[in-house]
């Protein structure tokens, strides 16, 4: 053994793993302030744009200076805002009485977020009332034992305990568990000798933690299990497109040991990774890009949108925005103004990314249990990370703070990670045109600003761009960005004319050693619609072919919109058929527009793509929820994770599937629409070594909910709104 | 009869026929210098900024200043330039000594544009050299014959004629032909009559020219045919939402007289139109939007793109870009410069919109027949007005006129026809945030600019957003937008629960007395793809699921990329296939990436709808080019318009459908790709009284086309980049 590669590998590693355990693991028990200086703690405070306690308006401004976030003092004004550092500290000192906690050190703290109130009591609640009593739900894990608690901050009182075996499940990881997982092969010789028989220093060694899965093996029983592969960081940054294939390490994620060790690639090359590092300063440039001239969004009289605390306010448009360590961005009551009667009308209680599946197409010993769930295994807002001021948002975007838990509930702040914005790309809201042949002299177009909340979450090597746009014409999209790094699996060969005929790479050769593997994105929403109030309805608008009567018509066929509505949620588990088109409304059936249609959105898919693994396949069993791509269920405040409350290592008895298979009665019901966005990606050469993003949407859409376009009276631009700009070299 | 109503129609409706008569018709044939007068003919003279002959490359300004557009020295530069004013001129000269034209004054001249030189010679030229020898193609039509000639401007001589009978359809129809139908109804006392009889005032009616289709009745037998619906344009400039219900006037298009009056809609009420006017002028603003803060796309040292003649360069894309009557915009030879060997590499040879389809789903007597087909019914780019600066476009866009001919075949120019604008909406172009499990600290974001090139035709009522979008990545996106003013249907009702169960409306009641019907646009474009080369292959990578052997992995199912090269046309019909995927590659199989992959470029189809009509329905076989959303063709000069060449009364016998059950080779060939993007309308009360835009697009993406993701090496925005930005009234 190389004794100065193990010694500079361990002064590394221990020094990474010292920092990182000292900020969010075991600090003191009491609040420890520093935690959230940002003087020390400067990776995580890079805030941009903070409001001030004096001026609970924030109207964001032009500066770009950088206001030190001051989450200390905040304060909930809103039901459903997210728990302050106050309330953190305080759910810890209640916990700390806790049989429970007092009695072990081995728990972790999973989650901890509000509990929100009952739906009804928040509706009923205004601006200015006192606010709802304050809970925060816990979900504590001890001995593979999950505890999902509610304590009452009112009374100081844990008001709920509940728990679940291992076999239901475990609750998403730590970051903590994520990081010290990475350290458990090293203790292992035949770990290091491995490595070094494959040219790797120790020193290079990049390790990531894979959610395991499950699948019903002896090994997963009774043992909460993570797989660990490496990479070589020799070169680059980048070190995924560096992978030690063949190489996993299955890890006891309690007892942190490794469990087994499987090593079938020792006759595969580490990739050179030449040019592999994507970052600016490492560019060599040959001119090969024509530069593109500076180009910004400018606003001269500032940003239209105001955030008061969490609550937004945008044209016409209010709504409450929460980042939540699971599901990134939480969109509540979002409601829009009416046209004619001013009033703000409901259109969505709640929106979020409910899950993500993400299956890689390759069976093999070291990437079959590649099915990731981001949100329920990693928290897809834990690895949020700061955006990029100027880059991830335009100039003048405002940004948003994440406030968090470390494993002992610990508070600390996710800086920028949320951002709001206005958009202009230079679309049209409306035009018309009169042509020559009416000779009348008309032309009206209205420019297209949109509101965007953004949030990027970098799941290890895949980066998710999630954002909601809010239109004036009242229409909501959800877009989903995919960019990031792919993850690839090593090959001894670097051409394809090497490759036997009847060989098949499960993806494409990239670059000499490195393919691409296939793999789908899924991406499920849940979208508690509430139009104009809480009963609603689901209501499939099918578009049929209609043949006409002998001597009807000269034409023998025309398509028919025949509505149904939906009794049962086994109505409303819809797979999307190209050549059976419907139209999917939810509406409100007590109430109808002046001329007697009844007031809905509808749900407008975009291009998508449908899980085709076998249902008994045990990835797509935990994954049932993207076996169709809309479902409704009743509201319940106990389903929101479409894959379970408990997602690690779940055997897929607690998801959406299950709960809409009791096939419960959601006709004039409070009802949940849910919506998957799906991606098949084959990877090409572009992907590497990192990929243009690539998008996809949904839109939800006013059907008959206002009597016209709500958008008519809106003004052109005029020459005068265009603002008098320099560069600031000639400034 | 009201004398009083009568007289003041016919000065009116006369007074309009003959501006437009003075304008386009029957001009002196010596080439009239007023006609493009802008001093005179200021309607069509908005143009907003124009090259200066002392400077050919183009580098749009700050300036709004609006320049004349001065077309009459214009010279063509490159072999696909469009016919200048000159060219014209010489055309109608020569053809003026050709006997068909010498001894029938009945002619009229449908379209005249370039006859673009052999794609090989095109290919083979360089700028510099020689301009290829300049050639019109002339489309004429006299007594229902279809005459097609090639007139040599080098050797001033017609070097081709062919005749084709009215069987074989009719062409597009002249603007001129489009306004003088409208008179032709008002010679009949029978029409004069009810028009008063639904109260409607003579001044107030507005009628339009609807394409008739073919159902093969012998009234259409020997005719060409067009069916004139009328509107009361009383109290709104939107005439559209007034429609005089059950009113069909069937017109002899040549004879200019009525064949036959349909009147079955006496107990329908005009719509009362009110609230219906768009236009900015004549709202009434109540407060009930918060006005947006004007936002703006700046771009402090101007935009980045060039435009030379007809050549536009911008980052690393080149392409010509010429107006078309009947394509509106056509792209050619877009080349993209690849990244290591700066070479510019070709990727399309030409696009364009091929064909619209826009049947509308009610077989009742006056509605069965729209089933329009824009482009080779009406012109596509005839109707496209000149876009609006600030609204249509943002600011720095640069605006292209089209040069078109009248049915005498006089020049007119149709001024900011097309503009070019660089966009950029706050999205990410690639973007990789490392997470805390690394703890590496690296964060790069680059921000997507793109260069747009839109177009905007309004066809009568609906506005159809045309966009080509060029990514710095490769990608082509090609987008259409939907906005403008529906095509309603009058009715006696005026509230939902008037409607007796059993009856079905075929649409929506927008309004009282208003129906929007059910309709589906389908727009079919041709893509000539030369991947590094004119021989290319199609290929059709299908993802299907494969089910792993007992014992082979824990695994039960993955998806399988399958690669099948197409070898003749019906390999290449496509249905998309949610449930059986595949992506379809545009490959040149002689040349590899450096690892071996074929190069490519892939179609990946965004939402879409497919037509459901029986393809033995008239409509349906007349668009055909519908039947499926993906063709390959191999390369053939006359194979341009999907729907045939003569698309007005067309019986479906020269459609895209026809000559791809040919069945030919197209492997290793010059080849074409079809593709079209489909939307169903159901329309909904905020579509009233004008359409909020509805989008969708697909994309043209490199597919290891490049050796890696081409912006690598792109850099991101810094702070020294923006600019300093005033309003004007502070500035």
């Amino acid at each position: 053994m190389d004794a100065r590669n193990l010694l500079k590998f361990l002064v590394f590693s221990f020094g990474i793993a010292l920092v990182i355990l000292a900020t969010w693991f075991h600090l003191p028990s009491s609040f420890n302030k520093e935690a959230l200086d940002c003087n020390i703690f400067s990776g995580w405070c890079t805030s941009k744009n903070r409001f001030q306690s004096s001026n609970p308006i924030h109207k964001p401004s032009f500066s770009t200076r950088r206001q030190q976030p001051n989450h200390e003092s905040d304060e909930p004004r809103h039901p459903l805002d997210p728990l302050t550092i106050q309330e953190f500290n305080k759910v810890r000192a209640i916990l700390s009485t806790h049989p429970l906690f007092k009695s072990s050190n081995s728990y972790t703290l999973n989650s901890i977020v509000l509990e929100e109130p009952d739906k009804e009591l928040v509706l009923k609640w205004k601006n200015g009332q006192p606010l709802l009593p304050r809970k925060a739900s816990v979900v504590a894990l001890d001995k593979r034992v999950t505890h999902t608690l509610t304590v009452d901050l009112s009374t100081s009182e844990i008001t709920n305990h509940e728990t679940r075996p291992g076999s239901s499940g475990y609750p998403t990881m730590t970051l903590e568990e994520m990081v010290a997982v990475l350290d458990v092969p090293l203790k292992s010789g035949e770990f290091n000798s491995t490595i070094r028989k494959r040219g790797v220093n120790l020193a290079d060694l990049a390790c990531l933690p894979v959610a395991s899965g499950w699948y019903g093996t002896p090994v997963e029983e009774n043992r909460r299990l993570i797989k660990v592969q490496c990479y070589s960081s020799k070169g680059t940054v980048n070190f995924y497109m560096k992978p030690i294939e063949g190489l996993t390490v299955l890890v006891d994620m309690d007892k942190r040991e490794v469990v087994s060790i499987t090593d079938n690639g020792l006759n595969i090359p580490v990739a050179n990774g030449i040019d592999t590092d994507y970052r600016y300063s490492v560019q060599k440039l040959n001119g090969e890009l024509n530069l593109i001239n500076p180009i910004s969004l400018e606003q001269p009289k500032g940003p239209s949108f105001t955030v008061d605390g969490h609550l937004v306010k945008w044209a016409n448009w209010e709504f409450h925005l929460k980042p939540d360590p699971r599901a990134g961005t939480i969109i509540s009551q979002a409601k829009v103004r009416d046209p004619d009667t001013l009033e703000m009308r409901n259109v969505i209680y709640k929106g979020f990314t409910s899950e993500l599946f993400v299956p890689y197409m390759d069976p093999t010993d070291g990437w079959y249990f590649k099915t990731y769930m981001d949100a329920g295994e990693y928290g897809f807002g834990l690895q949020a990370m700061p955006l990029d001021p100027l880059n991830d948002c335009p100039r003048n975007a405002y940004y948003m703070d994440g406030v968090f838990t470390s494993a002992d509930g610990t508070p600390y702040v996710q800086p920028n990670m949320i951002c709001i914005f206005e958009s202009y790309a230079g679309d049209i809201a409306w035009r018309h045109a009169e042509c020559p042949i009416t000779d009348i002299k008309v032309t009206e177009v209205r420019p297209k600003v949109t509101l965007v909340v953004r949030m990027a979450a970098a799941v290890a090597n895949y980066d998710y761009i999630m954002d909601w746009e809010f239109q004036t014409d009242g229409l909501i999209r959800s877009k989903v960005g995919l960019s990031g790094i792919l993850m690839v699996k090593g090959t001894t060969y670097d051409h394809m004319n090497q490759v036997p005929d009847q060989e098949y790479l499960y993806g494409t050769l990239l670059s000499e050693n490195i393919i691409g593997v296939i793999h789908d994105h899924y991406v499920t929403y849940y979208l508690d619609m509430d139009i104009d109030g809480s009963d609603n309805s689901f209501v499939k608008v099918n578009i049929k072919k209609q043949e006409t009567s002998p001597g009807e018509s000269p034409r023998k066929s025309y398509l028919k919109a025949v509505r149904k509505v939906a009794k049962t949620e086994k109505d409303a588990q819809i797979k999307l058929q190209l050549y059976n088109p419907s139209e999917f409304h939810m509406v409100n059936p007590s109430k109808k527009t002046r001329v007697g249609n009844p007031v809905g959105y509808k749900l407008v898919p975009g291009a998508t793509a449908a899980s085709l693994l076998d249902h008994d396949d045990p990835p797509q069993k935990r994954a049932a929820f993207t076996n169709n791509q809309i479902w409704v269920t009743p509201y319940n405040k106990s389903e929101e994770w479409a894959g379970g409350l408990l997602v690690y290592q779940s055997q897929g008895d607690d998801t959406l599937q299950v709960w809409s298979d009791r096939d419960r009665p959601i006709e004039n019901k409070d009802i949940v629409l849910w919506y998957t966005v799906g991606f098949h990606h084959v990877p090409c050469q572009e992907d590497y070594p990192i990929m243009p993003t690539v998008s996809s949407s949904f839109d939800l859409k006013p059907v008959n909910f206002f009597e016209r376009n709500p958008i008519l009276r809106m003004p052109p631009n005029f020459q005068d709104d265009l603002p008098v700009c320099k560069a600031q070299d000639s400034a």
